[in-house]
């Protein structure tokens, strides 16, 4: 066991395509039987509740493909953030890519250990039984314990 | 001395809520005995002002836990952002949560290096002579030095 | 060979100031000695264009030095991200900073490895006959062989 890669994931985003990247890697990793771990910390909390309602902007990220060109400002316009999460949404299955669901879910039977940030919990006001149940908690030090010792360690 | 841990941290984003990770994480690791150095390139050169003057926006990131719901077009309307930023130290003061002014002497206090990148200092033209004295200067090259050799490596 | 360091590098921001980091690190690694690798994934991709177009936006990211005060709102009217790219590019130019295509080339040169993530390019339907002829294609175990055993491994 202690030959085991080990791969730590700081997750600090919790917009409906930066969810993908920690969840992503983390499933791949251990199934190639890295030991892996992420700490969600202020936006990527998001990520840990049971019902995920996740949202995508193009605001402030000129290199997101649109289907069409839409003027910055009318990305702005009300009904535009949810009609792109749900474009996107429809993408993904169409693709045949798993949802952030269905990826939580991997990590959760592949053992991905899910650490949530306490403090920005608690700066946030998370409640805390919104979350999946495989949840721990802790702070900065308990992430150092594992992420000292890992082979990869990706700030998210 | 050889023993101790090492951290190397990029830090690229100089918005209220972006800063405060590289800080906390070096000031722990810190305190848990780590050899930590931060390398301060692009917006997160912003950090560096003896007089710290860090926003924080909503627009681009759906994920950010707002204190009532604000259409998007609302949040890009004059005034809006020094709301947020002050509504957010507030709650961060009020939560018992240290400024990014404190986190950064903690970081100082505990000898973490703090070096700034020459490239991007010439291209955005700040003047040194507002960063806290502290600062040491330097290039990817330098930053590689000490990287190469750590133990964990944030991009931030 | 096997002394060589090892950089790993995951480029996932497309926009023009977003593509400098990885391009400067990998370039600076490599002539450094580093082995390096970069895997494109979600908007990265668009930095791998034969013809590059990326473009800048102050929106969401308020520690942007800006050559004048701009309100928000302003900042999301047509043609101002058009602008300040074109801003961007000349005072690159100015203060001597490489384009983003001569890093792209320079990264070639020095034989950095780029692998473009297969999933996202299909989910985004990218041509591939758009991308430079250096490029390889991969998913994330791809990328995990070469980032176990990297000596630093960044998430940008």
């Amino acid at each position: 066991m202690s030959d085991e890669k080990k791969l730590a994931i700081i997750a600090t985003k919790g917009s409906l395509d930066w969810a993908y990247p920690p969840l992503i890697l983390a499933s791949t990793a251990s199934a190639l039987g890295y030991e892996t771990e992420i700490f969600f910390t202020f936006y990527g909390l998001a990520m840990l509740k049971k019902k995920l309602n996740l949202q995508v902007s193009p605001l402030g990220n000129p290199a997101m493909p649109m289907p069409m060109p839409v003027p910055v400002i009318m990305q702005a316009m009300p009904g535009m953030q949810s009609m792109m999460s749900s474009m996107m949404k429809k993408t993904m299955k169409k693709k045949g890519v798993a949802s952030v669901e269905e990826l939580r879910d991997l990590c959760v039977e592949a053992e991905v250990r899910m650490v949530a940030c306490q403090m920005t919990v608690d700066l946030f006001e998370f409640d805390t039984k919104d979350f999946i149940d495989e949840v721990e908690y802790g702070g900065a030090a308990t992430f150092f314990e594992f992420a000292g010792k890992s082979d990869i360690c990706l700030y998210i």
